[in-house]
């Protein structure tokens, strides 16, 4: 599994065999069972996460209802508003699958950063990335109808359906579990 | 207005005098009529921007039909989907109001970087308040109902109802411009 982390740096920096054996000596990785919650609302989080293996799920609770706003997979990087703004969290983080997860802290990340300077440049490139991402998701959430969303994230995330609760992917496209039934019944009509 | 600049920086990290010349020298500021288009669909963005006064409207065109996803004003960075993946962009920018604007490019910035390396330090630190910001904004949108978006808008962003069309701020609050009317009309009997 710590190869996985070397092959994402990798990606977006050029690492020594000595850089590579820091970065594995960090003990970073960790097993969660399904249904762990990583962080619950209005705790501060002091942890970011990469899911090497399994899924994450974000949630708020509203009046009772829970209502999905991502869903976090393989070689995706968590980094809760918590953790950066240092406030209590507003929503939910929770293992849909049994995950596999490696955990960054400030102050681990700071001592890496320490001994391998060049990992703030990947960091810069990460964010903006995940920022990039954060816009289109936002704009595709604005601009689609709710059957366009669904017929979106069948291709854009094809796993998630197979892998998720229909009811969490309904709140998650901003729909109601009877309208989304609805629009996966058009369409295999229609198909 | 180069001192917005360096106070902005200067929130994320310590600069020397000297330091702070080096960014003075740069002269990244440029104004731009209202009307303005920075960046088109289609095309390549190779800038980013810093609001420094003014307002800058990010759209796309569905169908003819023009959807406001983001407004960004006074003290708020622009990083165009297109500059980070190097993708033709998928929407517009355009100023909503004469605006003042810092510029960035890759090269610019890469060149800054070596003279002042800490400011790599700025950058992830705003880049994750920017994807932290994004998140926020995300969950809003998905848990609010449109009203409650309305309401959330005239508390965090009040300035805007006076400095943006209305149809403008209908489509970025994902609804038509007459429910937002009658959103309008609900509220201001209410009160």
């Amino acid at each position: 599994m710590d190869d996985f982390i070397i092959k994402y740096i990798s990606s977006f920096i050029k690492l020594t065999p000595e850089e590579e054996d820091i970065i594995r000596n960090q003990n970073l990785i960790k097993t969660f069972p399904k249904d762990t919650t990583l962080l619950a609302e209005g705790e501060h989080a002091r942890e970011c996460y990469f899911v090497l293996k399994g899924c994450v799920r974000r949630y708020h609770n509203k009046n009772g209802e829970e209502r999905t706003t991502e869903f976090y997979t393989e070689n995706q990087s968590i980094i809760p508003v918590s953790y950066t703004t240092k406030s209590a969290s507003e929503y939910f983080l929770s293992c849909v699958e049994d995950s596999v997860i490696a955990l960054g802290t400030n102050e681990r990340n700071d001592e890496l950063i320490k001994q391998i300077p060049k990992l703030e440049t990947m960091l810069v490139k990460m964010a903006s990335l995940m920022q990039a991402n954060n816009q289109v998701e936002m704009d595709n959430f604005k601009n689609l109808t709710p059957e366009e969303r669904y017929l979106n994230l069948t291709e854009t995330r094809p796993d998630l359906l197979n892998r998720v609760p229909l009811n969490y992917i309904a709140t998650y496209l901003g729909i109601t579990p009877e309208s989304l039934s609805r629009i996966r019944k058009r369409i295999s009509r229609n198909r």
